[in-house]
């Protein structure tokens, strides 16, 4: 188990693009109840089953299991809730942290945002020059909720 | 993943402990949904994720997963629904199966269920003279269902 401090942004323009790859990430939800969350993600040809906790606003408990390929396409297919949350991440270091950039397809197609862990919820940080607002303490960015209510949605 | 075939009997006495050894069970569930099932269970010091998809009444896709203890514990006191199922498990071979007791304990007190594992629903097999009634079909007896229904409510 570890617990995860992350803080959560709006993206305002696509220069991360410039800043690091992207990779496609397919993901589904067996459980998306707060406190209650078992997600299956495969990304690239890496497979993780992960289970969360309950969180306070940026931390929560989080155990992550890696699962065969095969098994987590069944998974995604046959058992987790639908539709699957898609979207390419970007993975971009910056003054020492990595900045995972999420943008979305789909039913969530228009969104990205901007996610960093840190090490205590009072860490200072460098703000990249395509951060926008902190949107960390807005459930429906969640991407358990993003599933009940898409970005597409939102209007 | 595999299918799992499997028929469930009632059990009229308790001359099966003589037939094989318990081992106790403590098991909890995640989510318990019916096609969406998320299982976290301790048997000796072995753990195990179980995520079951649809079922019809006695086949049910089925993936495990071991995990570490100290997670399993953690899962089972702090995510998992609560009250957990704990029950004592015989393992008892009869003529080229293993037959499967439960011995349940706390609010399921009382109840003794019988299941073999077979390869296809049309499976001969030899019954013990400690069988009863069979409830495959009956949805009250499944795990997840004493979560919710727990056997001391059923008058």
């Amino acid at each position: 188990m570890g617990v995860e401090i992350e803080r959560k942004f709006l993206v305002v323009n696509q220069d991360f693009k410039q800043q690091g790859q992207g990779t496609f990430l397919r993901q589904g939800y067996i459980c998306s109840d707060p406190g209650r969350i078992v997600r299956v993600r495969i990304e690239a040809e890496r497979a993780m089953l992960t289970i969360k906790g309950l969180s306070t606003d940026i931390s929560c408990s989080e155990w992550e299991y890696p699962i065969p390929l095969a098994d987590a396409q069944i998974l995604l297919d046959t058992v987790c809730q639908q539709p699957l949350i898609e979207k390419t991440r970007y993975r971009i270091p910056l003054a020492g942290l990595i900045w995972e950039v999420d943008e979305f397809i789909g039913d969530n197609l228009g969104l990205i945002v901007a996610e960093v862990e840190l090490e205590s919820e009072q860490q200072q940080f460098e703000r990249p020059a395509w951060l926008g607002e902190e949107v960390s303490h807005d459930r429906r960015y969640a991407n358990a909720n993003l599933l009940k209510h898409p970005y597409k949605d939102w209007a």
